[in-house]
This record gives C-alpha cells, sequence and structure tokens, in this order.
C-alpha cells in the first residue's frame, strides 16, 4: 500500500456521478496502407492488453485507511487485474465521421471510473471514415495529469514509420524503457517528497515562516484583492456569473477541432505576444461571441485558471504537479487588440507572481490558493461563487509527427474535467504541426457548445487581421486534419469580417476543407 | 410532480454505483430483406426519437421533496428533454459475433443512469453478423418492470410484417393505443392506491388487525423459521454462502442463451411439473454444476427468490407490481429426479402461501417481508446474512413473432439487477416458441459466468433423460437463435451423461447449431 498524496487525493474526494474527475486523450490514426483492418486493431487490442506488469498506479486501485473514506487513501494492487475489462475495442456506426466519433466519446467521458479498479479504460475504436481509427484513453486525474499524458503518448509512439512496440503504454516495461531513453544521462531531479505536501495546513505555517517570496505573492494576492494589484487578477474577484459557471449534470458533450500551429505563430510574432497569449485571446474572442448568442455576455470579464506545469525536467512520476494563473479574458472589450493586450498584461503580471517562487514553494502556494476552491465545491456553493470563469489549459505535446505500429498519428484531443461552476473547459495539445483543441461541457448547461468551434475560427481571423496577417480565407479540418481524403468537406468562404450572426444553424463542427496555403 | 410510491421508490434508494437498479431489455432483429442498413436503422433511429410527448415516468426526472433525500420522491416533469442524450445509436466492432454484443451490453449494463434526467436509454446497436441487429432498452427499475416491459415490445411490434409504427414506444400516443387495442372492452381493475401502500408500518399494524389471511401467512412463516413450514421455505433461514453471495463491484457480465419452449414443455408433460419447476430445475442443475466445478458446492441447498407478478390484469400503470416466492433449489440432491420433485413441493408450498391471500394482501405481506432484506443490503450485511442465493424470474412475452416495421424480433434477453449478497441474476422470457435467458452478474465475483449456459443445456438433458425423451443432441443457437445463415456454428454433441468438467477453456459462450428435430 502507498499512501496518495494530496494532490491526487483531491481528484478522488471531489469526484461524484454529476462530477466525474478523469481526464481523457483521443488520439485519431490513419491505418497504414495496405493492412488488413480488422487484423491490425486486433493486433492492436492485443498490444494495450499485454503487460506484464503495470506501471504505478495504474495496476493499483484506492483503498481507504483506518480513519475511513475522509482519511487519508492508498493504492493497493490489484491481484485479479481483468485486463478485458480495461482495453475495450468499441465501434462507431454509419456513416462514421467525426460527429458519431464525438457523441461516443461524450457518452463515454460521461461515466465514472470503477473505484474497485484500476482507474483507467482504454478504448480502441473503429468504424471512422478515410481508413482512420481512434485510441481514446479515459485516466483518472489522479492517476495522471496532462502532461504525464503526453509522455504516454510519446513512450507509445515513434517518429518512425517501421518501428513496433508490443507492449501497452501504461505497463511497467514501457515505461521504465522510456524513461531510460528520454532522460539517458540527465540527472533526474528531487521532486518534492509527500510527506512535505502532507498537510496543507502544517506546510503552510513551515512554509510562510521560511519563504520570503511566499510571504510577498500571498500580499500581492491580497493587494489584488482590494484592488491595488495592477494587471493581476485573483480568484473570485469581481467575477461574473454566466452559464459557463452552473452546476453540472452527469452528462457531457464533446467538440474537438485543429489548427494550423503557423497561424497562431504568426500572430505571435506580429503583436509579441506568446502562444499563451494568442489562444487565450482566441478562446475570448470565441467565449465573447458565445455569450452575445446567449445574450448573456456580463459587465465583468471572464476569468480563465490557466494551469501552468510545475512538473520539474525529469520527473515522469509526479502523477499532478499543475500550478495555474488567473488570466483576465477581457471578454468585455470589444476591440480584438485591446483585448489580446489586456490579456498579455494579466499573464505576465500573474508569471511574474509564480516566477518569484521556486517549484516547490509554488506547488505550496497553489494547494492554500486551491483550498478555497475545493471548499466551495464541497458546499455546492461554486457556481454561485465562481473562483472562475473557465479552465483554458494548453498542454505542450510531442512537436513531431508520430507513428504507433506504423499507424499514423493525426491528432491529439484532450478531454478533461467540468465541475460545479465550471461547466466547460477548453484543453488544447500541441502536436507536431498544430494545435488539438478538445472542449468538454456539461451537456445541460451549454447544449450549443459546438458553436465554440466556429468561434474560434472567427477569433483568429480577427486576431490575424489586427497583426496584418493575409490569413487563408478557408479553415482547417477538425480532428481528421491530417486525413488525406476528403469527408463532406464544405469550404467556408465567409468574409473574415461578417458580423457573427446569432442563429447559427445547429449543427455539430463538420469537418472543413483544408487550408491551401 | 407525482409522489413515487415506496416500491418504485425503494429501487431509487437502494442504488449504488455498485449496484444500479435498472433493468434491460435485449431485442434481436433481422433486417428485412432488400432494405439499405444505414437507410433502414437512421430510420427507426428517428422512430425512437419521435414522440410528442412521453409517458410517465419516461419523460420525467426524480426529485427530493423538503424533507431531503431520505423523505418522499417525486416525478417532475423534465421541459429540456434532450432526446439525442436518450437515444443512441451505437455500433459493434468486427466480427460482430455475440460476443462481440454480450461485450458492449456488459458494459452498458454497467453504468448508473442519470438522475438529472428521465431514466431510460435506448441503444440502437448494429454491426451484428447476418443482417442481425439489436435494440437494448435501459430503463430504471422505479420505472418499470419486467412485465410492463413486455407491454412495451408488445406496443412496438406487431404480428404483421407490413405494419409500421412512427412513435418511440415510450411516447404516450404509443401507449395510449397500445392500452385501447388491449383491453378493448375489458373494464380495467382498481389497483392499489398510493396512500394504501404509503408506509410500510401503518399498513401492517393496519392489515394486521384486519386480515385473516395474512395473519396465517405470518404465522407460516414464523413455524418455517423454526422448522416446521412442511416444504415452505423462507428467506434468511439454513442460507448458504457461495461466491454467488458476495458483496458486488461496478461491472458486469451478461450471457445469453436461447432453448426451444417445447423441449422444456415435453418435461413438463412427461413429469407432471409446471414450466416454473422444469426452469428452475434447469437452474438448479447448472448451479449445481457451475458450483461443484468452483469448489464451493454448500451442504445446504441453494434458495431462489421467484418473482411473481402481482398486476392485476388490465394495469399498464404500475412500474412495479412484484411478489416473489422463495423456491428451495435442491442443490444439494444429486438426482435430478428427486431435485425436480423437491422443487415443485417447494413452489407449491410458497404458491399456496401467496395464493391464500388478496393481490392487496400480497403485496403488503411482500413489503414487510422485504423490509429486512432492503435493511441488510442498506447496512452492507447482505452477503454475510443472504436471504435468498440468487434470482431467477421468468417474464411471459409474447408468444407470437413479431415485427417491428418489418424487422423480424428474433429473440428477447433480459438483462436485470445484481445487489450485494446477489451477485447473479436468472431472467427468462417467454418469447414465440422459445424460452431467452439472460443472465447477468458482477464480473468479478462471479468470472466465469458464461459456463452456466453449458451448464443450463447439460442440465435440461438431464431431465429429458429422466422424462424418458430422447432429445436432439446439438441444441439451439445462443442469441442469434432464429438467424437464418449459421455463425462460427459449432455442432456439439457430447454424450449428454458425460461428466461434467471442472476445467472447461475460457470461452463465451458460441452461438450453437440450430436443434433439428
Amino acid at each position: 500500500m502507498r499512501r496518495i498524496n494530496m494532490a491526487d487525493a483531491g481528484f478522488l474526494l471531489m469526484e461524484k456521478r454529476e462530477t466525474p474527475a478523469h481526464v481523457g486523450g483521443i488520439n485519431i490514426f490513419t491505418l497504414p496502407r495496405g493492412v488488413n483492418e480488422q487484423r491490425f486493431l486486433a493486433e492492436l487490442v492485443d498490444v494495450l492488453r499485454n503487460a506484464e506488469e503495470f506501471r504505478k498506479p495504474f495496476g493499483e486501485y484506492v483503498v481507504a485507511g483506518k480513519a475511513g473514506p475522509l482519511g487519508p487513501m492508498y493504492w493497493q494492487k490489484d491481484d485479479q487485474m481483468d485486463i478485458d475489462y480495461h482495453v475495450r475495442h468499441s465501434a462507431l456506426p454509419q456513416p462514421g465521421r467525426f460527429r458519431e466519433l464525438f457523441a461516443l466519446i461524450s457518452r463515454l467521458h460521461g461515466t465514472v471510473l470503477d473505484r474497485n479498479r484500476p482507474l483507467w479504460e482504454a478504448h480502441l475504436i473503429e468504424g471512422l471514415q478515410n481508413r482512420q481509427f481512434a485510441l481514446y484513453l479515459k485516466m483518472h486525474h489522479a492517476t495522471i495529469d496532462g502532461v504525464g499524458a503526453m509522455h504516454l503518448t510519446e513512450a507509445m509512439c515513434s517518429t518512425s514509420k517501421s518501428a513496433r512496440v508490443t507492449d501497452s503504454p501504461l505497463s511497467l516495461a514501457a515505461y521504465e524503457r522510456y524513461k531510460a531513453h528520454k532522460f539517458a544521462g540527465k540527472p533526474r531531479r528531487v521532486t518534492p517528497k509527500d510527506s512535505e505536501l502532507r498537510s496543507v495546513a502544517n506546510v503552510f505555517k513551515e512554509q510562510f515562516q521560511s519563504s520570503a517570496n511566499l510571504f510577498g505573492a500571498f500580499k500581492r494576492v491580497g493587494n489584488a484583492w482590494i484592488g491595488r494589484g495592477g494587471d493581476l487578477s485573483v480568484p473570485w474577484r469581481q467575477m461574473p456569473r454566466t452559464s459557463i459557471n452552473s452546476n453540472v449534470s452527469g452528462a457531457r458533450r464533446f467538440v474537438a477541432q485543429s489548427w494550423d500551429f503557423d497561424r497562431i505563430k504568426a500572430v505571435c510574432a506580429a503583436t509579441g505576444s506568446t502562444v499563451n497569449d494568442v489562444v487565450l485571446a482566441m478562446c475570448s474572442g470565441a467565449l465573447r461571441q458565445y455569450l452575445i448568442a446567449q445574450n448573456e455576455l456580463p459587465k465583468h470579464s471572464l476569468k480563465a485558471m490557466v494551469p501552468v506545469s510545475l512538473r520539474q525536467e525529469g520527473d515522469l512520476d509526479s502523477a499532478n504537479a499543475v500550478g495555474f494563473i488567473t488570466a483576465d479574458l477581457a471578454t468585455n472589450i470589444k476591440d480584438p487588440e485591446k483585448r489580446l493586450k489586456a490579456i498579455h498584461a494579466s499573464m505576465v503580471a500573474g508569471k511574474e507572481l509564480l516566477g518569484g517562487m521556486s517549484a516547490r514553494e509554488a506547488m505550496v502556494y497553489m494547494q492554500i490558493t486551491q483550498l478555497p476552491l475545493l471548499l466551495t465545491s464541497a458546499l455546492g456553493l461554486a457556481s454561485r461563487l465562481p473562483a472562475f470563469s473557465t479552465v483554458i489549459s494548453n498542454v505542450p505535446g510531442p512537436r513531431k509527427q508520430l507513428y504507433w505500429n506504423g499507424a499514423r498519428l493525426d491528432g491529439i484531443y484532450p478531454a478533461s474535467i467540468v465541475l460545479d461552476g465550471f461547466a466547460m473547459n477548453i484543453t488544447l495539445v500541441s502536436y507536431n504541426n498544430s494545435l488539438d483543441f478538445g472542449i468538454i461541457a456539461c451537456r445541460r448547461s451549454l447544449p450549443q457548445i459546438q458553436r465554440l468551434i466556429d468561434h474560434l475560427e472567427e477569433s483568429l481571423s480577427e486576431l490575424e487581421e489586427v497583426a496584418g496577417i493575409h490569413a487563408p480565407r478557408t479553415r482547417r479540418r477538425s480532428a481528421g486534419i491530417k486525413a488525406k481524403s476528403k469527408m463532406k468537406s464544405k469550404p467556408k468562404s465567409k468574409p473574415k469580417s461578417k458580423p457573427k450572426s446569432k442563429s447559427k444553424p445547429k449543427s455539430k463542427p463538420k469537418p472543413k476543407s483544408r487550408a491551401k496555403k
């Protein structure tokens, strides 16, 4: 039995039927040329089931200690692991568009993992058009975070078409192999010990006395609360309430789309912004349009919780090493240029705050400032006292074309967590030459979430205009971005400055024709 | 808001993540000749989504009253019903055998229905071999019981190939049409009022004073407890503990198979038994073999809870009108003839007990005797103090060949509920000329449940031998019983008296070659 550290245990404690606390990754592949689909996929299922031993904690389940369900929790080895339960072969009904895939992912992502077993499922999904197939990995957030999930994908795949793996990416063997390869020659740094993080109260007390930086950070947050923080945004302060801050039901809606990374980078270069700034500005413009269409754009700007990795280089073992910055999305500013500037300023202020601390101090700081968040969530007050408006998470992924046993990896679409008070989550992964967005939302509170995909494109076009870039008038395709053949492609050549319609026809994001440059 | 009566509310109160309280019906169909599969199934999905209004409570969700979650509960109309959430189009991976279907049903049956919505899902499943497809209806037991589910199937289907329906079987229109047709000219009887069943304690007190029959029934149960009950079996007394009485985890395993009704009827005629007696003897022999193979056949006989319908003719409205008899399965008796006799005697005693009461008295009696069952379940004691060994439920279904918009209904396979202490449930439906068995079990406590299908056949063969019948040496096929073409059919011509092997190869029940008579 291994004690589960506080950061990971938090995700177990907050989980309810309505708010499952797992994260998902939808990897889309194209079958290698000439293979027999049925045989090839059956072999991949065997690969996924093949593990002599699983890396921790993927072969373990959660047990409560003597103090009961609210006391410390432990990982316990599962001696009767039923691999057929965890690795599932699924299929899409005809015609096998992304619409059918998203419908299935929405369902699979809306059910709670079985606490009697190791907290993961792997779904190999056949039946996509254009010889594509998908792998949906569903893992409890107590077992892994976004950066960890990227390591998994990298461990499973290769930059070589001819490379072959025969074991599960969750196997101990794959993990050890990857670790040896990835960090060959690099000394591994020491990560915070579990005991150091055991009790927020103790650590707070201890660190508060010994750390000038941490003290300074609290002082700055305090100033921001009373309105003297400059550009620094802090949780709860002037936080508007919209349908995005509803309490959530148990059902989900998932949509995904890719954008060409070069488009975002061009805006960065022309405006002196970071990728994160431009991504946040894209989301901000899209959310603004969405809320205008819903007739609920609030007077105060939306704020986004932007997770930042506190994972130290070489640390593959921590399940969760995440802090966050509170970004002002400036949704109350109509002009996209001014909006981008406001977002940039707020991110600079947030980063300064975190940058002044050591990684360890930052983690302590996060645990303390997140405590009220867990409290309002546990007390059912999160929708009335939202700490943020939404979560926008940018996960750096592999920047090269990858293959899984010869199958080309076309996209990595993340599906994260929604909570009471945060009915939507936007997560994106930078993979190869694209940014792959995955949006997950409560199906009941936000029924029109698919419109955000269109709004994101409109918002990026606006930013390109601000940057003086002659952007292509068509968009890249959704999840099938790298698929060779066209599927129901619908060339869209809307003028970029066209006023946004409030009554778009209800439709799932359809694959768009590829950007031609 | 309508108050939910106690019998229905019980299923809501006892539901946990590990013990979802929904029932399922898996209807297998064959596509009509010459139709385009994709178009035909898309039309059926539209049919399932088509309802101007749903019959109660399929358009309502559960709300707690002022007394909180443990007080009375109510049905409240869902004004934002999201029909795409409830009606789902799914598919099986290749090669689309029953093995793949059972794997999908096992998964779908293991997740809890969303309490924020009306408590049902309908899954149209494509991808079966031989131009078959499946409709899996998942409905909370608080909304319907087995007999009610049969009425649904009948309302949806027709004995005519050319008949067409355009609305959901759960629509109010379909329900009213069916009721008018089914009970044309028959006066509907009055069903017990909700107020009459409100409080077990009150009703008990009231009825105990006024009813000699009920008093007699308790006296007999009391006598049986102290060993003077003759053939009457009662809950808890001499109840052996086996793996079937484990606490359950949240995952399920589902298997199904059909048997020719004529074979069972021939045994009934030759031995003077009822269909229920022979079915119980089949199950008893199979369970005996299963437990011998697991090396855990107990000294005392297993007892089965055998639900009996207390539904009055013409009552389509009660969600639950079910009582039960405790049947002695006589698993400690080796000789199949003596076993059948013991089962018969125990069923006669049980029926006498219920037969001496009016339907209303029987319902009251059931509510009282089930109270300790709910208590041990709620207290987590059910696996230590099992009231029964298992549940075996025989649901009378339509005895004619049915069609759904021209698609031939090949079989109706039920998937019921498992609970802590009752890790397996056997339910069967008599449909057309067959008995369609569906077995659902906790995936962790009973990993080898698929073997029961073989044991059931062996057990029936034994009974045929007892009855002096020259039974066919091959079995009917599983779920695809009426499919025309063969799928991986495996002729089995095991000599019937062959000793049962303890180490069968692990395998899902495979479609068997059809019985040739």
